[in-house]
């Protein structure tokens, strides 16, 4: 049954995530999104980066991150990261990814990753069981309003 | 006495860097890319984001990180990467990182910081002791071939 | 109101956690047990290192760490790790770590931490509004069937 | 060539190893201690757990460690671990490492990891390749004099 809103993904902020800037570091907010964004695979394909490798033999590398920082997070913070897909082709997905503490952005960011048949490391179609929950999510961003 | 030739960054990379890709994780780019970037402040400005925080009062927040992802990275590799200052503003800092691999480009990136003052939590000028040494690093990046 | 079983805290393993063995990188342990001690302080305490350090004046810089490995960890895992008192000092807190994946123990550890007052730079004794409840882990954590 | 002193392993502490204390993580010791046992492989093995893992189809699971931490860490900090081999059993190998900053402790630990056959799952003998080189370090751990 496809689902009618956005992923979102919640995330405590932790001392870990922290440098000597009392904030968290530059380094880690990536790794936040990415987070996010593993947790959109098991989510909605109901799959995960380690059973595509593992299991199904198809990789999933990410040829482009970018993001930019509005406001900065602390361990006072629960991160809340929406992840919609803002692009879906046929060997790839392009994901737009906020993070917000409550009604407070602290980043924007796209994150493209492309499909990849490990046997032959070419690239391929995004499998076949996968591209109905692609299709709806990518509808599903289109009707989200995407600040930015 | 100021350099003649950008600054590169040579890390090894580490088991600790993989995932189970058998590649460098993607979440790790951005940290080799800053880890380069904290040692050009190190040998080019002879000061380090810990020292400015700290000791000078001064905080350096990335508003903006991109990264294009090339080729892989595995413990195979020592990653050599160059940072040059694509745009110097007047409170805030444009690199341009390159990773390379011998002759192989892994990846290339963007970060923009901005320079600020942790009394008032304003934007300042980049302290007059270091303008000097980003005027040239802004010239040698200028001269550098530089690629994408 | 004291919590009467003890504190379990929840973690998805991630991608993020792999390395090219494709099984949780045994220098992530500490972090998954350390992040389940955070959780603690928040559960139990009601504060987090965070507000220790920036609002109350206080550290708690760990003295000591230990893990036995017992299984591997993999993205197909939900980790609970159970976090206990096993010794209360005047100044000091022992902790006793579990990870379990289900009914397997995929590690169990020690960590011990020092209450530090900040201004001196010397131990204190444990602040007074947390002694109740740490006097409470403690007698839990005697209650509770240790393995090891 | 055996080496005829034991092997240490440098490295900067950087911005990204820090947390709000303004000090090193605690969940970065253990990391920091890793990366200087990677490159004790390195140096004294001639091999990596990369190429173990993925080329000679042997793995080598840490499963213990313990660290002392003696003194806190800081990007003013140019740490040199020593790496020793405490024990070398049929099938694992016990290291004591000391990270050092100039004369000053900061931690001590002991980690143990067992060679493992990939094909089969079971533990194995440390290769016949690798066991002068294991032989001459277990030497040089009983001449070097060990603190703690």
């Amino acid at each position: 049954m496809p689902h009618d809103t956005p992923y979102t993904h919640a995330a405590q902020i932790r001392f870990s995530d922290t440098d000597a800037a009392r904030i968290a570091y530059t380094g880690r907010f990536p790794q936040l999104a990415m987070d996010a964004i593993d947790g959109w695979f098991r989510d909605r394909l109901g799959t995960d980066w380690f059973r595509l490798n593992v299991d199904e033999g198809v990789g999933t590398p990410f040829v482009h991150l970018s993001i930019d920082m509005r406001s900065p997070l602390t361990p006072r913070d629960l991160l809340e990261t929406t992840v919609l897909v803002a692009k879906a082709g046929n060997a790839s997905l392009e994901f737009k990814v906020i993070g917000r503490v409550g009604e407070r952005v602290s980043f924007e960011g796209r994150f493209v990753c492309v499909f990849v048949d490990l046997a032959s490391g070419k690239p391929m179609r995004i499998p076949e069981r996968y591209r109905g929950a692609v299709t709806t999510e990518a509808a599903l961003a289109t009707d989200a309003a995407i600040p930015g």
